[in-house]
């Protein structure tokens, strides 16, 4: 693996354009994914970064984000928390409400899921608005969870989805500063 | 890990009464995602299977399939594919149909994500009336991918989803024989 993976996983995002609507630069990671050594060389710098420090659940949000979760709680040897749209999680449940561009959306957690002082990484393929890293957040310190950082593949940080997120830290692997580059 | 580990990793799996509607048992994966080493177990049984048999691809179906799905592909180190519903993939994809018990359903893969001969491993985590895992196998066919085997974590086998994945060969951990027990 090249010191700054960044650049060279670049490479492996398609960008779509008009998806899901007109005028909206799509960022796709299934290239990256088909390609197992760009993806290995991702898990590697979420593993490094938090090897050591002590998390004890990883939780996910549907359906991208257990892509990346699931393989890094895996490879930490940790437990894995999916965060899903309403009315998925079969046992009882919390959620939480989110503004959307146009609308609002809900995310649901099992409420057995994060115990009152679990250290806990959330992980997701995009931060854009923030909206739904949020509403996963506050699923998580509702249950006494500790979030100890967000981690995204991908941040569009034109888009501030980190100022919602304060004071929550945030890391993310690759930057897009404008909707074109 | 014990030989045969469909027993102790059948403890992981939550009976939930009544979900989605009433009258069904829902099988419940989340407590084996919790467990580390349980969920290490089940992606063990699973790499020891397909390892060296020569995969090329692993596809998972939307959205719990995708756990089990990215995990086994880092395992094998091989590329991960994700057959979505409708309108979420970007790119140029290809669609199929199939029959829900009320009404019909469709998922889609990209349509550049399987090339002609590819030595595909299709995944999910439970085989039921065998629908999406039917219309999974035919996106993979359709694109000249050869289908080595479709692997489960759970089975319900009353509902004989294996009949109409024939010939492909299926395989399965956990079986549930009857909806009660």
């Amino acid at each position: 693996m090249v010191k700054d993976p960044s650049e060279s996983l670049r490479r492996f995002i398609r960008p779509v354009r008009d998806f899901p609507r007109k005028g909206i630069l799509f960022r796709d990671i299934t290239p990256l994914l088909l390609d197992e050594a760009a993806f290995g060389d991702a898990i590697e710098v979420f593993y490094r970064r938090y090897l050591g420090m002590g998390i004890d659940k990883i939780v996910s949000i549907e359906a991208r984000g257990f892509i990346l979760g699931s393989v890094l709680a895996y490879r930490l040897g940790i437990g894995f928390v999916p965060v899903r749209k309403p009315n998925k999680l079969p046992a009882e449940t919390i959620r939480e409400a989110y503004t959307l561009e146009y609308g609002e959306d809900t995310l649901e957690m099992h409420a057995d899921a994060i115990g009152k002082g679990d250290s806990v990484l959330i992980i997701d393929d995009l931060l854009a608005t923030g909206g739904s890293a949020v509403a996963a957040s506050r699923l998580v310190e509702r249950c006494g969870g500790v979030i100890r950082e967000l981690a995204f593949l991908i941040e569009l940080s034109f888009l501030n989805g980190r100022e919602k997120l304060r004071p929550r830290p945030v890391f993310t692997i690759i930057d897009y500063r404008d909707e074109v580059s």
